[in-house]
């Protein structure tokens, strides 16, 4: 039963909605020929009216969603509103009418996807989910194909474009953090609330749809450490580059035997590195495996045409299964155990940068709560005494060591008289060439 | 009619197929569990006995490899003896005999593909060449599937791990190239006759096959304009340094209005690009699109160990249309018209380094030549003169100019008695950001 047509409901006609909708209409003919038959944008719903009129055939607009749900003619349910809710309802929705679904929506994938993935299943349609990480870079499908076969050991990724391009700014202009996130407001590259993206909640989303893929295990947002990059300073990145690392915010995920590691914080990393030079609003993922070694992809995570084109896509990927009359794969079982390696136990080198008072003995007094800790000192540097404050700045890094004695090394240093500030204490990640 | 297991013949029993071997083996867990059917290796084809040894399953071993054509239990044939002859052959008849092909040979692909792609449409199954450019970099199937709705306007890649090696031990150790040549051999980086490699052809068949992809029309190797490395000296390192810039062996694909440029040779690129920071036998492709910007695709070109996973993803991704009973995607038609821009009319920014005599008036020729041919300079550099010869090095950058002028350009400078050698030019690649 061949069908002369495959037919699309959108919900949310936003910026990305918005792009996909021209996409469908200005490369119809493409697709077509991809296709064999056309890919016809049916139903778009949308609260807000006004948008209505951005679209190329503002017939197929309406305000009600559930008449995308209703409508059998309906193949392929794109959900971009974002936000947990009411997107999960609509989403699990038109997977029971026996819709595929195709989003580009992280939180709910996040929270939700085992629970959503096993609805696709019972009602034998696709659940596709490509744009909700790493936007325009090729990444979920990869992962799930041509990466497959690895048994991949570790995910570094920049996968939050408003915090590298903070960081990226005042590394290179040498600005503090809050003058930047202003600016960065100003331009669009920041939300007015920037809570969600400096603080690692973007962040830690995206890192957990990852390692669910390429551990086979179940990983939630809470899961994942977060830490942001707010307490960073114009001093650690002249530190940082003096000792040869830039500073980046890193989601990570790590196997070790059988535990996860799953953490989002700012991380000093070699600055030879090609991750330490993914500059500005740019994502890269990088990939570890045992048959391909290091693999990144590189490219924009945000922005409306980057997404929207994932979201086709995926849409033209689903359509073709429907022309072919073929099933689409299932997800992989999340069939391994989960245990989560807590930050505690993990064990990194750090950067640890703090304000003591000017006199003599200090110096031993830290040391000494460093070695009580196994904590071995790598390198220090003691900058000039400001003379008015008799302070001095101290920076140390130290060789591998755990995070809980790292921790309890500065719950101590910091009920030191002498010690003024904690001013700042940063994880450093080391790569095996 | 559910089969209760997939056969794979494997042709080529050398460093790739041999991983194959392994991994299949390896990995048949896996791959059953996310198939739901074993994929098993029942026939393995080579015409050294002595490598029998090296698998898992000896008594799969034949050295004749029509009785893998002839088998009718045979599903899959993975081509991996690489060269032209007899591989095609062999390509040809497992299509003809019903089975789908996975293959690594570029050069096949890029000479035959086209034809080779009708024979496994007419017989309804698959050709699949992930493994044939770039390794284990996720590549054609990106290219065919989340980047397809993208135009496409160029791909600049270092497809050559070889020539990569190369450059990155001249760079970083002030080296000529045959003293590096001579340890890459020594070290298994480059062949015993390394003109494929050096000579650009290896980067021809592979971006010829990017380029049919990417572009819909039929790019083979003969339309790819090739340069090797062999001219370039340690002085052209000294100068680009000092320019700003990295040299690079790339191969390039590039589309301007109808005509589709193809051409591999060393590009001068500004030193802060990511490319230029990919080092050794790593591998990239960088690639332009309308609605994802740029993307970036990193990671070992070559390998036993990278090629053979994507070889078995690829057979995977043909058991899962063979398990789940659908046909596979077809090779998209190429269409467009095959419009290729020869060399002679491109336009770029260039390099000259010369050696003049170190005489008034030379300089002053030599602009007059260029700016009768309309080639503008952007900067110059010349160098303390050798006292002893009485020759001077100078280096001139050009402004965007049409290849043919400078052609001419040096054909007329050769021709001066106070030139006493045109010692290199090399192609200036500009980017937009």
């Amino acid at each position: 039963m061949a069908k002369d047509s495959i037919k699309i409901g959108l919900i949310g006609l936003g910026t990305i909605g918005g792009g996909v909708a021209r996409i469908l209409h200005e490369k119809a003919g493409f697709i077509t020929r991809q296709l064999g038959v056309p890919l016809i944008l049916a139903k778009v719903a949308d609260l807000d009216e006004s948008r209505k009129q951005s679209l190329p055939d503002p017939g197929v607009f309406t305000t009600d969603a559930n008449s995308i749900f209703d409508d059998p003619d309906i193949d392929i349910v794109i959900e971009l509103i974002g936000g947990e809710k009411p997107a999960r309802d609509f989403m699990e929705r038109a997977l029971q009418s026996g819709k595929h679904v195709v989003t580009a929506n992280k939180e709910v994938l996040s929270k939700h996807g085992p629970e959503l993935f096993a609805i696709a299943s019972e009602n034998k349609v696709g659940l596709f989910y490509e744009a909700s990480v790493g936007g325009g870079i090729p990444l979920i499908a990869p992962l799930k194909q041509n990466l497959q076969v690895n048994n991949i050991s570790a995910i570094h990724t920049i996968i939050n474009g408003t915090t590298n391009y903070i960081l990226t700014r005042m590394e290179k202009e040498g600005l503090e953090f809050s003058t930047v996130l202003k600016d960065a407001q100003a331009l669009g590259y920041a939300e007015a609330d920037p809570t969600s993206d400096i603080e690692g909640y973007d962040a830690a989303y995206k890192i957990a749809i990852l390692a669910t893929i390429v551990f086979h295990t179940d990983v939630r947002p809470e899961d994942v450490y977060k830490e942001g990059i707010s307490k960073i300073a114009s001093q650690d990145f002249s530190y940082a580059r003096e000792l040869g690392y830039a500073i980046k915010l890193l989601a990570i995920t790590r196997k070790e035997g059988d535990s996860v590691q799953a953490r989002v914080h700012p991380v000093f990393i070699p600055k030879d590195m090609l991750l330490a030079k993914v500059d500005g609003v740019f994502n890269a993922v990088q990939i570890e495996g045992d048959l391909t070694g290091r693999v990144i992809l590189y490219g924009r995570g945000a922005g409306s045409e980057p997404t929207a084109n994932v979201v086709v896509s995926d849409a033209i990927h689903i359509a073709q299964s429907i022309a072919l009359g073929a099933s689409l794969n299932p997800e992989l079982p999340l069939d391994q155990p989960k245990i989560i390696k807590p930050i505690d136990e993990i064990e990194t080198r750090y950067y640890l940068r703090m304000t003591i008072i000017d006199q003599a003995g200090v110096l031993a007094r830290i040391t000494k709560i460093l070695g009580d800790l196994s904590i071995s000192i790598s390198s220090a540097i003691q900058k000039e005494t400001d003379s008015k404050s008799q302070t001095a700045e101290i920076v140390i890094m130290t060789h591998p060591s755990k995070e809980q004695a790292i921790q309890q090394a500065i719950g101590e240093m910091g009920k030191l008289e002498a010690v003024r500030e904690i001013s700042n204490f940063i994880r450093v990640e080391d790569f095996e060439e």
